[in-house]
């Protein structure tokens, strides 16, 4: 950055188009995920607990929806990420997505603003996706041929899109509660996955019994995968739980895996599956964090019939990542709107 | 990655020049920031506690910026902000504020993105100050012939001004560590307070000594106010720790007073006057939340020889009462650029 831009001179507004045509899902979009998570491990970053906020609706109603802000300083970058992310589930019956959000980034020499990306929570789902493919490149067996997905939203989606990056499976097994739902996810994957043969499975324990490499993405409360199903060679990625209360895994899952590895100790003790694990039971566990992987300090799956977990709930970290890439991505193209900040 | 379509429409985004044409500091806006700490005491308000990233310059440089992320989603309002807040102290060298921000707004039923308040601080500086104008209003005795404050940056003289919207002085004593610093404050609000008598003070014990209502607006770690100064009818308000470690009263002035009024009492436990209260003294308080009194749940000061304090950290509540309002304002008067978000 030159000293002439760092003056208050203008914030570059960035809307979901342009955003898309800067980053997609892919192996160069992974690789700024993977930075992004050594960058935790090797650099004192700082990164906040997660800002939560509940909005109820009217009397009797109940929880309308909820706003999670998350952020994060590296130290090397000069921009820095504070990411909101909203999920409001009435949305879908005014025709809106559950889930949007926005990103501000900041001058990590001023604090000023340089930009808001106005992504209505792309980014957030793409980060979310790539740390699951960076997850499964360092954790998975080296050959899936078998791959399996808990869920059918938009992250089952994207999870089995970024798996198929690092481990290119040639049969994905699909379990949803509302099979209509897991049909539709099978049609939107032929498209994108055309070499992939997508079967419908009744149960989780058949995907998990079958597969290699399993993601679980869904907004479940209680356990969906049970300790009993584990088989050598298996990588578990769960990425759905990422408030108090929500659960995917049966908690004995994660003291029977061979390694757990955490997105962020301290965040999955909180919003992951982490939470479910008794405190006295915590020091059996064999963990550590996805930085130390991706940045070798350490070994990962140490051979192919470990079992492997891996709790994702979410890292300012990638949002600081991904939205400086972007961003520097969109200035050299030249898009956005300026907006005089004097 | 596809969408269904949908009827995000645009988000308005503000910049400082317009949003200083919707809001000042006077009378209009006291009432806003007053409403909000009563929302804060009637309403079931969810504002999560502050965020804070620290910037950390290379090497042995030390801190060199914080940033800090207050919201509060208030039940009957439409909408609610996200407030981002920065200070950077090395600014002034590269001819920069040290402090800055922006405000995001989000709809209440939605959760989607209507505005972004690019305002550089300006609405922070305004229900920061605003809200001593409100604590001034409820707790300083009716008649104030001499105001004082402690220091000479942005916020002295906003607090002044906001001050003398509530208790028109006649006469107000500066006292800042630096002299010139002072008198460049006094010719800043010679200006604004033209029927004031400005006059500079050598020491925070004269301003206390002589005045009815200081405000306390400094960066200070160390206590600048002593217990001994206080005398009957005095208020103070304590606005300048906003952070671990600040502190401008004296533990004792906190427990010699007859009443102590906090913005939140969790949020000064540790980020204002209160942390430096030890624990096993603070039941000896005689205190109550501004909320209470600006809704008539509490009395305030109950009698013109009382002692009052009020320590202000700046609250979520706030930002989302100041945008709201400057935020309808500009809709009205046709303001800001419409950024469409589909």
């Amino acid at each position: 950055m030159t000293r002439e831009s760092r003056r208050i001179s203008s914030v570059r507004i960035l809307t979901e188009r342009q955003l898309r045509r800067c980053v997609d899902l892919d192996a160069e979009a992974l690789e700024v995920i993977d930075d992004a998570f050594t960058w935790l491990a090797e650099r004192p970053v700082d990164m906040p607990p997660v800002q939560h906020i509940s909005v109820i609706g009217d009397a009797a109603s109940g929880p309308v929806g909820d706003v999670d802000i998350k952020s994060a300083f590296v130290p090397g970058l000069d921009r820095f990420a504070i990411k909101i992310a909203s999920g409001f589930f009435g949305n879908t019956s005014l025709g809106l997505p559950t889930g949007s959000g926005l990103m501000v980034v900041l001058d990590t020499d001023t604090g000023l603003c340089r930009a808001v990306l106005l992504d209505n929570g792309y980014l957030t789902d793409l980060r979310t996706a790539l740390a699951g493919g960076v997850a499964a490149r360092h954790l998975a067996p080296d050959d899936v041929e078998v791959a399996g997905v808990l869920g059918t939203g938009r992250q089952a989606e994207l999870q089995a899109r970024a798996l198929h990056l690092v481990r290119p499976f040639s049969r994905l097994l699909i379990h949803g509660r509302t099979p209509a739902h897991a049909s539709r996810l099978a049609d939107r994957l032929r498209k994108k996955l055309d070499d992939v043969t997508l079967e419908l499975v009744s149960s989780p324990r058949e995907v998990i019994r079958r597969s290699r490499c399993v993601v679980t993405t869904t907004a479940a409360h209680e356990p969906l995968v049970r300790a009993e199903w584990l088989h050598p060679g298996l990588h578990i990625t769960a990425m759905g739980s990422d408030l108090p209360g929500k659960q995917e895994l049966a908690p004995e899952t994660l003291l029977r895996a061979d390694l757990c590895v955490f997105d962020r100790r301290a965040q999955c003790e909180r919003l992951g599956e982490l939470q479910h694990v008794a405190e006295d039971r915590r020091a059996e566990l064999a963990w550590c964090e996805l930085g130390e992987v991706t940045s070798g300090a350490h070994a990962g799956r140490i051979d192919a019939s470990a079992v492997t977990v891996c709790d994702l709930t979410g890292t300012g970290v990638q949002d600081t990542a991904i939205a400086s890439h972007v961003l520097e991505k969109a200035e050299a193209l030249g898009f956005g709107s300026e907006i005089d900040l004097a």
